[in-house]
């Protein structure tokens, strides 16, 4: 049976004390950490890098999830591997040899995860699918935090978990992007197990959220 | 006269607890933050961007000095005007029209610094110069922290040194890449006034190596 | 019910007197005014921009119907919009964050469509097709006028229309390239209720030949 | 009846000898030549262009079956066409505009291929499958000589194959990447009928190898 | 003896009656057409391309003085050469080999210009400035009309001259920007030929503008 | 004192038989090997990379002089060290951090070149000189062979010359392009001292001319 997992992200949280925002989820039971790189020119922002992921590594025993909002990602694999990621997702927008990239971070020893923004078909995953350990599903466009969640993506998550069930595979499905505890339920329904929530979680008691976050996806 | 001053570094402080660093060397005397934005493709590597920068605001003071080793910089410069620039330091390797950049940053209210790496000649600033509020030579090739400082960049200061005397301008001149307590006199001497420090301020006690850089400087 | 409406193409006008031209199709009773915008990137050929757009808004009341042949397009929207365009048509192959470049159209008040290139599958467009005003379908590979109608195009409408339909849209469906009086009825039969026309309405009386496509239309 | 042809790949060849390489593969029966054009930007290699293309063709009369693995492919087909090109193939990942790249190699005079990387979808080539002579799907990331098959891309050459005969076409397909005397009846049982080999080709004795092929595709 | 002229710039005409707006000047007596070609790439707008130009060529023998505000023209320049232009000046910012740009343009059997923006060093020309008819010294930034003079230019255009001079060389030194019947006779001064002027022709009395133009460069 | 060399250019040799060219020019006494790489985007061609190099460097003992006219060669400077470059030469023109360019060809423990087309100036290469082990002056612009000799390209290498003495250093000028037995002797007068030749060697009895220009050299 698959499990349901929280992945607050980073993006949402106070970037001057970082060590204490993740301790509060983490201590609160999320699983995840996800770590939202862009750089600025796959998506129209800079939020961070390699510094920032290696200078947490030591702080948190969470799985870190890493979201490579980035061009040509294959440059910088070996050394987000190197700094402490656990999940190296790519968007399928910005690998022009997917599956090269999907067998690079699978050499790494990592967990290879394939984003796509809301507009991108599925049909661009259709072939390697079954190499993914995780389908990332845009519920916003990627560059920034605190946008509304895009409510096609409920059809598309239904269609990506009927692929993946379809084929007798036990891939994950996350969701990014406006996902709160009001619309959390939904998400889960239509066949999403892995949940990022930044704002919703960090605005406010952290740990409350993710308390409330996890009861939900219970 | 012209004012010596002392930029500590943030690559090198400690990302998970940025409040603290900081706090200790503002308390120390450090007049501005060096801020090093790297986007994976003017430089290779992937540093920091708006939400780490737009975070620290609230917690400093100091001049927030923002060195943009990023690709086309003015597509960023409303933004990081918007979240706390003081100067807004862009590499002339990344301007096709670097005296539109320059204008543009004037316009936002910011100092405007212009960059060069150490290979790139002085001719390239030798039309905007009196523009320009800051000149930064690079000592080191960006990308990283704790690189050994270049030794020809000293020259290139005093030639620097000798252009802005000349044309009787009070242009400051920052170095940035391997200064150290030990070489820091020699930098001063050859003529710049603007100290970027990164490891050799933030390892071991930051508001000790804080106050001894400037002593040196004064 | 759907309106069949005729936009006929500034390419294909005299551009030593616009004014004169754009008057006799407005006269005449064209609805829309195609402006393909190409930037020598996107297409292997530079057309015409800002000032060409700017010009003409003050001599024409139609729709201007504004197909940006452009890299990128997002970077100019503001601008297009600005000077006066109704209608927005990026191509989905020169977009990777296609949902937030449509999202960016209307909330500038414009209508927002999207182009397709001949060889491109509608899969490109099937999350977003409900929050887009009009799909254009390219017929000829886009950069220059004056090319033949490409026949497996009509299979695309058809199949399009087939889409729109199928899920209760009104979607517009726009034809651009080698659309004739000759061919222009089956087009319209395929499905398409939007026809770009440039050399077949400027060659010759460029008044007759809107009234005849006019009535091909009605 | 459809013809199975074998394509010695000259990555595995010898460089100092290319001549007598491959006059031992035409002897031996080989009927087309693939010729592996990489630029270093497509694929993160470089081969060989022009100059190796135009001294081989005065040594041989095999069809020469040009895999263009790089950026742009239109600004260099007239070029290829000119030095002894037969069948020029471009990649859909390359192509904005595959059309018009496919007119254009018809315009030359020449077969047009189109080659697909193993992610792709078979999609990208619904609308313009009529148009192409050939479709090369990859069976390795391309790049590189000696890579393993990738399995999956079975199941895709029999769903390309369903789809030719489904709409009574006569094209091509061709296989590359891993393909040996081991696994080729099965690439072949799947529908593939134009095989790429290369070490499986070069290594050992040339000639034997060619002979061996050509038994398992007559 | 080195002749004074005077190019208007197409830019601030009316684009919906260019034939009218062009005879005026040309009547009054202005020797070049300045036509400033932008891509939307090189420079941050679109301004018009190989339509707007070949419509014009029938209305005009003045001298089509192409400006060539574009991303690697070498790719147009057969094109432009062949819709009329009599000057195709580049931009050295945007020619990787500069040499060979030139070389091609008077194969075209044109005029080559070579533009350089304010803040670009004259040591770009150093080499070739003998192979080179005319250099365009950029007063404002490129991209926009109606901008104001930078005053730095005047220096640079007497640094030109001495160059020009020096090297006992013809070449004719243009410049564009914020050139006014206020200023026209301090550039003159400093040692340029050609004057482009855009607004301070076109608003108001077109004819008088030009015969006053003219009157200062006689 | 400095030594003069030669360096065929294999651009010039016939590509079905390198093993006997190369044999041809290295027994009758030729130094160095010219190797130029193009990647069809710094150049307008690809000639030839990896496999060819590693497939001669079992053939010859020359000193394999690589010439890397491709973009941003800092992504194959591993490979070409790997598989047998001894001088790896880069385009200061494709470096940004031209400084990390040398000193990683340094670590790879190879000599470093800096190579500069025609119109570009030698202050590109002032604060790195001492670093570099030798600069390649083009003499032609890049991309083909067979070009003629660009006449002022004489004047800058005196002017290299006299850097390089003027600075007490030894570093070796090689030029590249055009260079015959006719004008060897000036180009040898002017300065340099490592000698590329294509169709000067090639065409006609390599193993004579290769005699030829030695004795010019001596």
């Amino acid at each position: 049976m698959r499990k349901n997992l929280l992945s607050p992200s980073l993006l949402a949280a106070d970037f001057s004390r970082l060590a204490e925002d993740i301790r509060n989820v983490e201590e609160a039971g999320a699983q995840y950490l996800h770590l939202d790189v862009m750089d600025g020119a796959f998506v129209p922002s800079i939020s961070f890098g390699m510094p920032v992921i290696q200078s947490l590594r030591k702080n948190s025993n969470m799985t870190f999830d890493v979201h490579l909002m980035i061009e040509d990602p294959d440059r910088y694999l070996d050394e987000f591997a190197a700094i402490g990621a656990d999940i190296l997702t790519v968007h399928a927008e910005a690998c022009t040899h997917l599956d090269r990239t999907i067998q690079k971070i699978h050499q790494l020893g990592k967990k290879a995860g394939v984003a796509l923004n809301p507009a991108t078909p599925l049909s661009v995953i259709e072939w390697v699918l079954p190499e993914v350990d995780m389908v990332l599903l845009m519920s916003v466009n990627p560059g920034f935090g605190g946008q509304k969640y895009i409510p096609y993506v409920t059809d598309k998550i239904r269609a990506l978990r009927a692929m993946v069930d379809g084929r007798g595979l036990e891939t994950d499905i996350e969701v990014d992007g406006g996902v709160s505890l009001a619309n959390v339920s939904s998400v889960l329904e239509a066949g999403a197990n892995v949940m990022v929530a930044g704002s919703a979680v960090f605005r406010g008691d952290a740990a409350e959220n993710v308390k409330a976050f996890l009861e939900k996806l219970s």
